[in-house]
């Protein structure tokens, strides 16, 4: 999407240097925009693992680039299997509990495994890692057409009374993607097709994501939004000034429970309170075919307790955190809730749109039946 | 309530010299503690007007305060009635929604015209003002010793399994009125009465008055408290981490309606739909025995947008405000909401505990009924 008018993918590799990956650091947005040079495997993981990048698709699409850097390594080095082997540890400690960090290793690997020649294993790897981008980018633009023509048809229904006014959670935008994000596909979506859209962007605490990233790139890309604390949300929808929520998920059983950043229970609670549709947006990378009851079974993060007890921002230009509560306080940081199918309206899929449960999901997805 | 051991109210008379009032300043805790000599009505009105105290019932108190204060310099004027007027006509405008501000001025007006001579009048006001100290305090005290049987049947039934786990949002802690506090008053007695509780304290975005004042009060009088972002109550109460909420309110319509601090309403879903019982804590001053829609009734004061877009702590030692969002970012702040009478479990106040709906409200307060 846009930055400064310029459109932006999250990772690339440069046109005129095809063994330099080059990333946006997210670290101190919307503070800086900073565009960091990876050359190799030490500088992917310490990026993946410090958080210059994050977000479910975009640490696949880095750990398949990761992978391209780690066989341009190992075709110097004197036993090839060896070097990539040990590539592949290092990054897969990284974030251990991301799914698609695993998932892009291991396709590379299979990919690698195909062909036979050190140069042929270079090629294969470099074709993957462009693969696992440009999919998760065009499963997003999918999204994003799926998901305009349900912000279409609220538009219509509105008829020009206001814009339509849509609630995210989080960032589940393109910064956390390849492109267009999956929450925010739909979104810029129908602002590139001229829908009149609005956004309450959550805050998001305690990392605020929301105010942080989310902001940041509607704002870049030309969409109205507006930060809002992550409290308001439900005063807003009893009021009428709330006419769909969209949220991303870190993992979605295949029951339809979703699991996402803390905090979007309470959202669709509101919703369901207020008739408001609220829908969840996902590649179908992050559905998990194998869990049934997601409150009980997804493990939920707890995080340290500094992220709650410190707020991130600048501070006369200066990057600084500050101390909310007294020194010495208990903090707790879970960082994730599971949304039961319940409350969810419907799913946006690369495929179409669902309803949140196993036969309606199985219904776009067959081949994952049983 | 205890600060470093030693008993304090949030204003008081110094005793060698009863022509000064003092206060905790609190503004800047819960990282710095002062306590603010209070001399004239000029100063009052700072006070109040700039925050170094809030509150309902604190700055109800305050202004009975100010205007005894008002009486001793009205006593030296050359027209006691024309400067008694103009200081009142000042403490009224430092505040304008705050319900007790006119309330504790209108009463001491009232008490001094029953009166003759000026040194009877000064006399009166003195009386009066620690009358409106001294039942605020009773008044909490008392929704303290009717809420600690609420815990008390709680703790009973966990019957040692853990501590009775209170959820609480905001400050409607004992620096919101003279002592006790409302929603802490039955926290406090509980503790006192060695009854095993832990409070899970919500940050409160935007103004973080939960990290901030409930955890730094807590803290102080020994209880155990754990500060968790807005986010993060309903995966706790899912979780079974969450045997009651008590909150405070700054109206509550005849029906059963509580408006109080924005992200109320969605601990309120959020405890309905897990079966944890959901109590809010008042004096019967905060009742508004006129409305009865709240959530179309009750007006929302929108603040500041800088409120969403600055956090303020410390940072190295020293009191600064950090940006959290793009500089030009737009946000709203909405500072209350309204919890519909459906979701509330019941009201505490200083008569005993009622449901949250006319009949049972006027049971309480026969007097009110029309």
């Amino acid at each position: 999407m846009n930055v400064n008018g310029v459109p932006y993918r999250t990772i690339w590799l440069k046109e005129e240097d095809p063994s330099l990956v080059q990333i946006i650091d997210q670290r101190n947005l919307p503070h800086e925009f900073n565009i960091e040079d990876i050359r190799d495997v030490t500088a992917m993981s310490a990026a993946i693992q410090e958080m210059h990048v994050r977000g479910a698709g975009l640490i696949g699409a880095a750990a398949g680039y990761g992978m391209y850097l780690a066989a341009l390594e190992a075709s110097r080095a004197a036993d090839f299997d060896a070097s990539l082997r040990e590539s592949y540890d290092r990054l897969k400690a990284t974030r251990p509990t991301a799914v698609n960090l695993v998932w892009a290793l291991d396709r590379q690997i299979e990919a690698m495994s195909k062909v036979d020649t050190v140069a042929e294993k270079v090629d294969r790897s470099l074709e993957t890692a462009r693969a696992i981008a440009d999919e998760d980018a065009a499963f997003c633009r999918s999204i994003g057409v799926h998901g305009l023509e349900l912000i279409r048809s609220i538009a219509e229904k509105k008829n020009g009374s206001g814009p339509v006014n849509i609630l995210t959670h989080c960032n589940a935008g393109w910064l956390a993607f390849v492109d267009h994000g999956s929450a925010t596909a739909p979104i810029y979506a129908s602002h590139d097709a001229r829908i009149d859209v609005h956004v309450w962007v959550d805050e998001t605490r305690p990392r605020n994501q929301g105010a942080r990233l989310t902001a940041w790139e509607l704002g870049q890309h030309g969409v109205p939004y507006t930060v809002i604390p992550d409290n308001v949300g439900g005063h807003l929808m009893q009021h009428g000034q709330v006419d769909l929520v969209i949220t991303g998920t870190d993992r979605t059983a295949v029951s339809g429970d979703v699991a996402n950043k803390i905090g979007t229970y309470l959202k669709a609670l509101a919703a369901a309170d207020n008739n408001v549709p609220f829908y969840v947006a996902l590649p179908s990378s992050t559905f998990d075919w194998e869990i049934r009851d997601g409150v009980a079974e997804i493990p939920i993060e707890q995080r340290g307790g500094d992220e709650v007890r410190y707020a991130q921002g600048t501070s006369e230009g200066r990057l600084t955190r500050v101390l909310l509560t007294p020194e010495s306080a208990a903090a707790a940081n879970y960082a994730f809730d599971v949304t039961p199918a319940r409350l969810v309206t419907g799913l946006i899929t690369e495929r179409g749109i669902c309803e949140a449960n196993e036969e309606s999901i199985l219904g776009l997805f067959p081949e994952k039946r049983r």
